[in-house]
């Protein structure tokens, strides 16, 4: 744990949450969430958590600007659909106005749900070249909230994230090895401290805008080491440059003993993922990235060919392949 | 034009245009500007310019990071129905994916369409409850899409959002007092040059982030002495500091000598704006701003009470406000 990272970090994950207040929508969404986790236990179904959409980092206490991290949460919430499908319960925990399962198939820019229906008088009707993805849709839409599977809360800054996912993973611990963490959210790695924030709005016309951050605390840690000793945990790498995509996957299995990371490029994301892992069990820890040892971890690929069938969603497959897995965890926890 | 904060600002308009490369989709967007223009001068119909939502600034060329100004698009989205309603053609320049006008009822997130559908075998139904709004939101859109009387397009970084503007304000130049320029997006002060900009994803673990942005051109400027000279341009002031509301506005008004400043506040701008405006004709322009003569300028307050009629959007009442003082600003040509 001694890398140059680690030290540079100014927040341990202990001192983050001893200084940044939480939200205040956090005990009020914890007990909801205890109910679902007390409902899914009983039904025995496993119970997976899906982070999805981007994280906000505000400049200032009155929030005008803010950086972000690039997401739609398309990820997430197709994901989320396949989980459900698999006959998880789903913990959809995503960025307010980001896509969520089922409506993401309606989004008001692309395929706005105003078109396709007609209206004559007082009487509405769905045009018959959309009715039968949309009967689909609403049956499954339905299906689930009938069946009481799936739980949406959602946050904003990176703050939130960071708080409802730590009271989260506690509340799943009892599902112990029925328990799966897919984090599919864009973490910042930056954030500014309440403490260092400006109360308004920063004025402009003083010359150019200097910010400095600091580094978010390496949260999967105490993740991995405390708050979740089972669970099974599948984070994610994004890079813009495919040669930092395996290395960058490797380290962070080797720094954190997780069970997964599944790397994806910004451009290719949609038709090609890499799976990474502990070849058997965890990879030693290494005093720097260069001298990770490549046969400690195994990687699979999960291409779909979208000239040959449009409308393959990669994330059925990723589901498909993450559910064997947990299939085999959760069946070793003896 | 001396103040200080001009000349801290590191880009003209000019050199601005002259170094920051301009979007791809431009040339495409603005053909369609013309068409749409050309069928509402025949039709002898006033047209707005309503932009709206905020503006990125990408930190990477291949964007993973970005600085963002919080706004959904209401403001927008809703005063865009507003000018429809009151016989404008408007144009609508919106961040990708913030509201738009009458999905804008419809949110996923807060009323998601989905819940108001029965689904019965093959047979689709809307909930009685929702059929009144739903029936009179797809009548006021057909109505909208049968007379061709509203065009949208999107911008989503600062450079998207000044290039369209330039654009279609020069596609507006020959309506004369005919047009209106609203201009209710939240524009970035800030903007990384492209020179400046990282190829690659920042990396983390390399302690804080620094960011130092140079200042966005003051677009007003060339817009009121060069883009347009007839227009009737309504910008708008966001701040957090009510004490900044007035003295800010007016500050705008004697710099750029455009016709309306509209100011909110963040926590009360669903129920009160004040308009600030010239007494009489242009304010004389001032050596910096406390020197500015108060009784220059008047101002009107608009206030609705939300307690009254909950229903009742503001926006409503500012388009109005608006249109009766364009119809006399048009009127004035001769």
């Amino acid at each position: 744990m001694a890398s140059d990272e680690d030290q540079a970090a100014s927040f341990s994950a202990e001192q983050y949450f001893a200084t940044q207040p939480p939200p205040p929508s956090l005990e009020a969404d914890i007990v909801r969430v205890q109910e679902f986790v007390l409902r899914q236990r009983a039904a025995k179904r496993k119970v997976v958590l899906v982070t999805s959409g981007g994280t906000t980092v505000p400049l200032e206490l009155n929030v005008v600007r803010f950086l972000d991290n690039f997401s739609a949460g398309t990820r997430g919430a197709t994901s989320a659909e396949y989980f459900l499908k698999a006959g998880y319960a789903v913990i959809f925990m995503h960025r307010q106005f980001s896509l969520q399962p089922f409506s993401r198939h309606y989004s008001h820019s692309t395929h706005p749900f105003l078109d396709f229906l007609d209206v004559d008088a007082e009487y509405i009707e769905v045009k018959s070249a959309e009715r039968p993805q949309l009967i689909e849709v609403l049956k499954a839409y339905k299906q689930v909230q009938k069946a009481g599977t799936l739980h949406s809360l959602t946050f904003v800054t990176v703050n939130d994230y960071l708080w409802l996912l730590r009271a989260i993973s506690k509340e799943l611990y009892p599902l112990g090895r029925n328990a799966m963490f897919y984090l599919a959210a864009a973490v910042s790695d930056f954030f500014l401290p309440r403490q260092k924030m400006s109360e308004h709005k920063i004025q402009s016309g003083k010359g150019s805008l200097h910010i400095e951050m600091d580094q978010v605390p390496k949260i999967l840690k105490p993740l991995v080491e405390e708050w979740t000793r089972e669970g099974y945990i599948v984070s994610f790498k994004l890079e813009t440059d495919n040669a930092l995509l395996i290395p960058k996957a490797r380290a962070a299995l080797a720094r954190y003993g997780h069970q997964v990371v599944i790397g994806n490029e910004l451009h290719t994301r949609k038709y090609q993922v890499v799976f990474v892992s502990p070849a058997n069990g965890k990879p030693a820890q290494a005093e720097n990235e260069e001298e990770l040892d490549p046969s400690k971890f195994s990687e699979t690929w999960l291409r779909i060919d979208l000239a040959v069938n449009p409308a393959k969603e990669i994330e059925e497959d990723i589901v498909a392949e993450l559910v064997r897995r947990h299939q085999t965890w959760a069946a070793d926890s003896s």
